[in-house]
């Protein structure tokens, strides 16, 4: 059976929230929004003034505040952290995509591949010789995952998603839908009248606890493995070459792209629409900006910007300069006709 | 029954647009082809001398042109707008994707799901528990309609489209293969030894008429609803974050990207590859051009250009002034040898 | 039945690449792998003295070289070209999707498309009327192949791909998964209320050989075509506008945009995220590094970078002199004080 949309009351989210309720605990809650909402049958948080003046100044029905905080009359539940709070607010009122236990009728499952028990297969989901989807994991609908490959304990695969063959992948991941992964890369030879296609027979394993965004790609290796480390966060539409190595618990915004061979170290955040040549090998820790292209290797942590990507403060002070360079040329030119005079 | 390749005369097409036919009223008009093709059969447009002596040196069976316009022996037909009258030729010889009415029989319907009479479902789509297709509405094969979702009258869903649950679509829209909505958004945060996920308890809501082209993605609020307002056309690849409200008749080109909780007002214009910061709010009317960032609240409404985004005649005099910059570094180079030989 | 992972022996292997053995003919070799890579069963390549000494310092258990190399003790082929031959072993590794011959018995085929004898179509895929899918060609679960497509011979679309109506590929193509071909073009026009849509009454052709990545697209012509060339590589997440004309043998990178009504010669190289304007034409052999935009003609093969895109040597000065443009602001200041001083 489908979860339908649930109503709580305060005295349940108060509990809920491990908190003390100052209001009525009947009182009915449809949904967390954000600060300044108008709901009255919402509940959102403050954890500082800006926020607790935007929750007074709506008709929200309930806030969850810190300690020290004070709300007046307003129905409000306290906590040691109104953020951490809510977000097991935001937890209990999250519809996750349903997917029914065991292998739906009409998904095509090969002999020789292993549903484990306890992992969930959805409608017109295929599921290639010796693949593996171990117990807990759930393949919805219209999947394709192709022969050989492995899908980790309790991992997600939401509508859409396809794997190529001999893509391994670790245990709690999320793949949102149109994920590709295992793809080949994009790798070819000039042989004097065309393109030659090298082949790719490499793999591309994927660590415990990832997350990709829908229609993110990201592609096997040539030879070898491509490797995401465990705790990767990638968001929608990111490309990402093969033969990358992306270390753990790195993090890249929409649409970053990541050329192939690229080795990026752990705990990396790449802003949106950044890109990364090929072959270039990225310090751990670096924190890339948004637009910006990385083209050179980054030996040591940093913070960087623009295309090419520069320490962050330089990228600023060239456009800061920049802004004022139409000045600078006539600030030149007049200290050119100066000289003239001067010399005239 | 699949529609046929039609072939009209030039007779039909001049009462299609309700023009004055000169010309064979039975000469066979193949396809609408664009000003200068060389093709017997087709049809193309003028409504200057550009593109009528481009269809005057063409071979090109008939052409529509404006009341004042003289085009000597080449079959034509006169109409009071020749644009229009084009657009309604293309609109004759488009073929639609087909989709037989009512459910297709290999169609996965949850009991608990509406499909109001009229409305199409083809094969091997999802429509999860609670959800609703309202009448007129197409989902075409492959699609995955989650739990809870809403397709609005006369709504389209191409091949491979999915929404995630809670996502509803207004009337009229057009949501082109490989859409995503309603994918969790990007949220994490840093718990001291890896990223934890924040649920996302929101929804997404789409106003009527829009269009969102082919592997778009649009995440759904972390609480509260992403709002795309009435009337907004996205290209191919764009991202919209958790949070967003896009105006109404926004249009962005392909590629654009934008950031979580960002703000647009109505009627922007967004250029291919442009990328919005997180939390922005650009006021309505604003144009930003090609792979420009914005990564500041736009308060009127402007023109902008360039990483990041500033007013377009401003970046231009930049862009102007940079190009000549090696040259000023001669200039001042020279004045400085100038200044020391004066002193010397 | 699907293939299953194959061990090697070094002799075989030998014989595959038609090369000299120095070493035992019956050790194993499980898979090819990059220089460096400690892989006592794999096998790697070296063509000059740096791969060379990469691989004497691992524990791979053989390695392909040229005729005048030395490598000691390590098993060892020698070949002509240890590159080709290296291609040729990954060829022999790589293991290919899989897809039983004939339609599978869940595919859905309108009764007036074709599949010849000798294509195979895989589960759950829909081919619409007037189809045709030719000998040798291979449409992967879950393809929707629209009314009047065309397939060509021993093609290949991956699991989840999109034809729209009315397109037509050449024959050994290669579309990987989530590809869109043929959509709507992004056009409208603002009627004083609302941005009304264009109808898209073209096709799109594609040459033979092309490759294109996982979840690029292609949209169709508003009337005419959209012409892709033969051999024409495009990278994932690649975005190609209507009436787009690409040359053969053209190849782009990952998250390229092009607009509408480009045309782009022969052998064009695309570096990744760059952009090209609307109605742009640049000349065969252009080649245009990543995260460029390319907004005017290029009549002239010529090397490109930068936003907007200069010949590559004019937009290094300007970064340069970018990056000493700070430093400029204070040479000029220095002059101006000093030229006040002479004029005090």
């Amino acid at each position: 059976m489908a979860a339908e949309a649930r109503v709580w009351t305060l005295g349940q989210i108060a509990s809920l929230v491990d908190g003390k309720l100052h209001g009525p605990s009947d009182q009915p809650v449809s949904r967390p929004v954000p600060a300044g909402w108008d709901e009255p049958s919402g509940i959102t948080f403050a954890e500082d003034e800006a926020n607790l003046s935007k929750a007074q100044g709506s008709s929200v029905g309930a806030v969850l505040i810190g300690p020290g905080m004070v709300l007046g009359d307003r129905p409000h539940i306290v906590v040691s952290s109104p953020r951490a709070a809510f977000f097991r607010v935001l937890g209990a009122f999250e519809t996750q995509p349903f997917l029914e236990s065991g292998v739906h009728p009409t998904a095509v499952v090969a002999p020789e591949a292993t549903v484990e028990p306890g992992a969930s297969v959805g409608a017109f989901a295929v599921i290639e010789a010796r693949a593996v989807v171990e117990s807990g994991a759930r393949v919805f609908a219209h999947c394709y995952v192709g022969q050989g490959s492995r899908i980790g304990a309790r991992s997600v695969l939401m509508p859409g998603v396809v794997l190529y063959p001999n893509v391994v992948i670790g245990a709690d991941c999320l793949l949102h839908s149109g994920v590709v992964l295992g793809c080949d890369g994009f790798g070819f030879f000039w042989d004097g009248s065309r393109q030659m296609k090298i082949p790719h027979a490499g793999h591309l394993r994927v660590g415990d606890m990832c997350e990709f965004g829908a229609n993110t790609c990201i592609d096997r290796a040539t030879c070898g493995d491509s490797i995401v480390g465990e705790g990767v966060k990638l968001d929608n539409l990111v490309h990402i070459g093969h033969n990358a190595r992306i270390g753990a618990h790195t993090v890249m915004a929409g649409q970053v792209g990541v050329s192939g061979s690229v080795t990026l170290g752990e705990r990396c955040v790449i802003g949106g629409q950044s890109g990364i040549t090929d072959h270039v090998t990225v310090a751990g820790g670096t924190r890339v900006g948004g637009m910006s292209g990385v083209s050179n290797d980054v030996p040591d942590a940093k913070e960087l910007f623009g295309i090419p990507a520069r320490p962050l403060a330089e990228s600023m002070r060239s456009l800061a300069a920049l802004r004022k360079l139409p000045e600078l040329f006539k600030r030149v030119m007049a200290l050119e006709s100066q000289i003239k005079r001067t010399q005239d």
